[in-house]
């Protein structure tokens, strides 16, 4: 499953081999080349001047003149094995096609091979259910005249399919595809997504409009967590009390699940449930407290946490529930695997339940890690005999259970590699975690094979299948929750499709921007959802003064959301504050932060001391623009702090560049001043960060003539 | 059915009756002052300072002292009858008011009368399918501690749960209504929007979006425009030629239909099926030759505009055709109604057949519109027969058809009258054809009882049932078909809905600039299609100075996009043109034309000359932005010339402004050549008309001393 040496052919500027081992460095000098080759100096003939931003970059590009040109008669032939999942597929891609170009609908009806504008060859077609590691390879040559899809799979078409949407650009004389040749293939067999709909429901638009992004960056695995404390949310027609008590009636009906399952297969995609168990599970108990190893009366929990609630693993009772209740699911879900979760089981309930102890001591069972060990045992034959695979949580791995099972590390690395050693497979969700507003650089650096991992042997290698983005819902509801999971989840996506050196942060950065953008031709939500939100804040239409703000803050990283709350959060909470409604990454500051590195280190381009300034100058005027409007907005007025800090940073910054323009050193006092400010500033108010100060006080220490002297300018 | 007079109240402000005889000036000022009110001067108690943006108008508004905050615990009781239907309606409303305060999906079981903050009291249910004239009144009492909607029926607790809705604002407490009474019905018993899916089909969730828009302005009727020329769009089990040869593939199933029918019912509106004919029918004889006038074979129309073939009138095997599609029809749409089209029939291919043209002399029928009429006659039995009304055209009306027959007019209000003296009820979608790029005053300028119809007695007014908007599809796709529906559709709806003397064209502009965005909760695209349009012509994530140019922009109006076309335009054009993006009417144009008329007038707010030089400053700048991303994009390129004439608007306002700064006259070439410039301005330019270059020409005739002199400033 590692990638064979790939190669990068830019044909006319540059040809070039590299190597995983080649240093990060001289990959970094590769991406930038061939960014910069395509921006800067198309060869002789190419007639577009546009970058090509794939995302996930491809394991083999190499560029030729000139392009093909899409227009309404654009047209598709399939030679070699077909199908209707293949069929679906030319189906699918065409509507996206004629969104993306601003076509009206049309069927058009497949072509001969002789006419069309692209040719789709397959060797092969899809499994009966589609299988980890099933290839998705596939070849993409396109001339001037034409286009030709190679794959040995209806998965790898499909894989290509994407490849080819995402080269579509509008040009001088139409929509247009450059003339290259891509020979592409996944790192990685798991590229999964992880959505909780256990804490919050999320309706099945929702579900979709993330399939057709997780099918746009390649990714193969929808992982459904579909229970937890606060909401068991499938329909058991054998155990109907499940969703009945413990969903709120918010569920999705068996047939709901197969349409999902079916929409997830046209866009090759698996769906593994997750049942979370012996712990996660105070909803089940609501239906059903003969499982629990408590008293009961249950209630479905309205809060955020780890709860003492589990599944008693000493009555037979359990797992004779367990048997049909996992043979009702495993006819549901016919992917292979079935996830059992496993994770943050507290013991408290077994620990205040003398049956279970006595449970424990006659079978000699010493601790509860001890006691969940032989529940996993007896669940694992369960899933077995039910014809599946079992997968669970870092907390399932125990040498006695079967080396088929599959690991998902929250721990990381070293627990994969230590899980590899001994048989297992695993995969990464460490690192992956997009509910907790990491900047997508952050999740980009992870890599599944780093760590211990790195040491492993080729055969233990193999073990580790990959890795899943995972959506823990507390804070979002299906108007947010698009844009926590994109556009970072496509950084995830090509650190598990493309060769491991390619790990060129702007290059990542430049092509998840153009992804963003693409998406939202599917109909996802993650950017049109922000203005409207805030609209909702300002409590007015008129949204500038508030959006500047908006621009520059994230929420609070980590865990910190719950440190900070000043009551304990409940599931029923409003998800309408400014944290809810701004990006997880300012990109704006990003760019300011760019800036002033450049400004500071001196040498920067022109207009650079200028674009700082007017973004200063905005910060620093937006507050008189917003403070009217706060009297009259509960949800604004708890971010006025951040609006005058937001004010007082714009204002420390143009001093400090005034400073600088006089060639003045600062007054030592004015510098302390404000770095005790800016320190200030740095703490979080309204669960949020303003995420400029950090450059605002680089400004500051430069023009105070602290580091390397003044920049030149 | 008009409006009994009706009462606006403001307590603690005024308190004033008016009558639709008082003239319009009387009630702008009632108008002006209710807003003024409101903005400026909140009785003292009352904590909100926000206009009450209610669209359409209620027929009666009594504001107090107070609100009522609207918080998590929110929850509805039902009182009086019930029925599954107005059961479902409250969840509908309870799910909207989530959305729109950003509270996550919660079922909420209704509540005990005692506890819940809305109690909803309807002395009737539905009828079982919903009836012209149905009651729709409602009141709606709002105090602090609690509010009250009662209803005479489902009907009306819809209607006033819209309301509800559009009275939640944020505060500085939380989401609240303000305490008022409403008492509310609607002018009309017929409000419709027509949606034309034969020229380009409209997926579900299109239609779903717009009936959600429907409801939230009280609109009653969706009129589905359901074959043309162009397609055939349902699923017939009788004749599946029908759909298999005369769609494209791109129809609705019978599955389908009942479940827009269900959708529609579920939120108050009626769906009246329209099959064009005997004329617009090309499509249903690519499937079924036998039944056109002419030789066929027949093809899928692919151009625009009105067409030779047409049903033949005299066979009988027409009539049993009609007989049998009719009847599976009246089965699959349970409305009284049934719309047969009747319009535009050329009359060439009964010209041109002998067989038809002997049928004519044998039966003493001597012009083809006394042969449609023949047609029509039998087409009425048939529909009559199978339980339904026949609506049709202004073509159908001939006084041998029953007095039961509607007609709806595109010919306009004499028309209708004419109808109304021969006792024929008729409806209103002359002025209200969507698809001309009116702007939305003139749409509201448009009233069913103007013209003859206003001179008619009561008894021949109540035949007049209301009116619909028409969304004609030649240049429509499930992209843009929002945005030229919403929001100016909700001029209409207020026309049909409020007291006729409801007629403040600013403070309309005010209510529906709010009802826009409060569309954006319900999932409407016609502001999130905006700016992804304008990023796929300028092939860039940066589209500020496109957006400049996009803003002041409009589409021709009326048919001339058809007459400048240089070919003609096909169905399958692609729709991705500025012409295609930008809004049916500029409200960039509409601010800038108010800023520059209060300046010529003189006396203007302080702030409005920098205002206008700003936007005069960045017109004249932004075409240096967009000339390189031109090269690269064929969208672009053909919009270059209006570039540069808002470029050169830019420069001349800015001009005029300086001789009006410096109390200098403008030199008469000077001002010759701008006048002359800006004539040329005028002329449509790739189908887009730049609506700000009136208003430069009064500056510019202003620095010249034209007119009442210089403006006191």
């Amino acid at each position: 499953m590692i990638a064979e040496p790939v190669r990068f052919h830019y044909a006319a500027c540059f040809q070039v081999a590299y190597h995983s081992n080649f240093g990060e460095q001289f990959m970094r000098n590769v991406m930038a080349m061939l960014l910069l080759c395509l921006v800067s100096a198309p060869p002789a003939g190419t007639q577009t001047a546009r970058p090509i931003n794939l995302m996930p970059a491809p394991a083999s590009l190499q560029v030729g003149a000139g392009q093909l040109v899409i227009g309404p008669v654009f047209s598709v032939a399939i030679t070699g094995h077909t199908e209707p999942r293949l069929q679906r597929a030319v189906d699918i891609f065409l509507g996206d096609l004629r969104r993306q170009c601003g076509m009206p609908p049309q069927n058009t009806p497949l072509s001969d091979p002789a006419k069309a504008t692209l040719v789709v060859n397959s060797e092969d077609g899809s499994k009966e259910v589609q299988e980890v590691g099933e290839d998705e390879s596939y070849t993409l040559e396109v001339s001037p005249s034409g286009a030709q899809l190679s794959a040995a799979t209806t998965l790898g078409i499909m894989r290509g399919l994407q490849t080819f949407l995402q080269l579509v650009e509008v040009g001088p004389n139409g929509f247009a595809v450059p003339v290259l040749t891509i020979k592409d293939q996944p790192r990685f067999p798991w590229r999964g997504l992880m959505i909780d709909v256990g804490r919050h429901f999320m309706p099945l638009d929702v579900l979709k409009r993330n399939l057709d992004g997780m099918a746009a960056v390649k990714m193969n695995v929808f992982h459904w967590h579909l229970s937890d404390n606060q909401g068991f949310r499938v329909e058991s027609k054998r155990f109907p009390k499940l969703q009945a008590m413990g969903s709120d009636g918010l569920y999705y009906t068996q047939e709901e699940v197969r349409e999902v399952i079916a929409y997830a297969r046209d866009r090759g995609i698996r769906v593994v449930p997750e049942f979370d168990m012996p712990g996660h599970s105070t909803a089940w108990f609501v239906g059903y407290p003969e499982l629990a190893s408590g008293h009961g009366p249950y209630a479905i929990e309205r809060k955020w946490g780890v709860f003492d609630p589990a599944m008693d693993p000493t009555k037979d009772s359990t797992y004779k529930f367990l048997d049909e209740f996992i043979g009702e699911m495993a006819k549901l879900f016919p992917d292979q695997y079935f996830h059992i979760g496993g994770d943050e089981v507290k013991g408290k309930e077994w620990d205040a339940n003398p049956k279970i102890q006595e449970f424990m001591r006659g079978h000699g069972i010493k601790t509860n890690p001890d006691l969940q060990a032989y529940f996993n045992r007896r669940v694992q034959e369960i899933v077995s005999k039910h014809g599946k695979t079992m997968e669970g949580w870092d907390e399932i791995l125990r040498p006695d259970l079967p080396k088929s099972i599959v690991i998902q590390s929250w721990r990381g690395q070293d627990s994969l590699a230590a899980a590899a050693k001994q048989g297992y497979r695993g995969l990464l969700s460490f690192g992956y975690y997009v509910d907790l507003n990491w900047p997508a650089w952050q999740h980009y650096e992870v890599d599944p094979m780093a760590k211990a991992a790195a040491d492993l042997g080729d055969e233990e290698k193999q073990r580790i299948l990959g890795g899943e983005a995972a959506m823990w819902a507390e804070y979002v509801s299906p108007e947010n929750i698009e844009s926590r999971i994109w556009p970072r989840t496509a950084a995830i996506a090509e650190r598990l499709w493309s060769p491991q050196n390619v790990r060129d942060v702007d290059s990542m950065y430049q092509r998840m921007g153009a992804i963003s953008h693409r998406l939202d031709w599917l109909g996802l939500t993650h950017n049109s959802s922000y203005v409207p939100m805030l609209r909702r804040i300002a409590g007015s239409d008129d949204v500038g003064a508030l959006r500047t703000l908006a621009d520059v803050v994230e929420p609070v990283k980590d865990y910190t959301r719950e440190e900070l709350a000043e009551t304990p959060p409940l599931s029923s909470d409003p998800l309408n504050r400014l944290v809810d409604a701004v990006r997880p990454e300012s990109m704006t500051a990003r760019h300011f932060s760019e800036l002033v590195d450049a400004f500071v280190a001196g040498g920067s381009k022109p207009g650079t001391e200028a674009e700082i300034r007017a973004l200063l100058a905005r910060w620093r005027d937006h507050q008189v623009e917003l403070q009217p409007l706060a009297e009259e907005s509960y949800l604004l007025k708890e971010v006025m702090p951040l609006s005058r800090h937001l004010s007082a940073l714009g204002t420390a910054g143009l001093a400090a560049l005034d400073y600088l323009d006089h060639g003045e050193q600062a007054p030592a006092a004015w510098k302390t001043e404000q770095l005790a400010l800016i320190e200030q500033i740095k703490k979080p108010k309204a669960q949020l960060l303003l995420m400029v100060a950090p450059s605002v006080q680089k400004l500051v220490e430069a023009s105070a003539g602290a580091g390397s002297g003044s920049p030149a300018r």
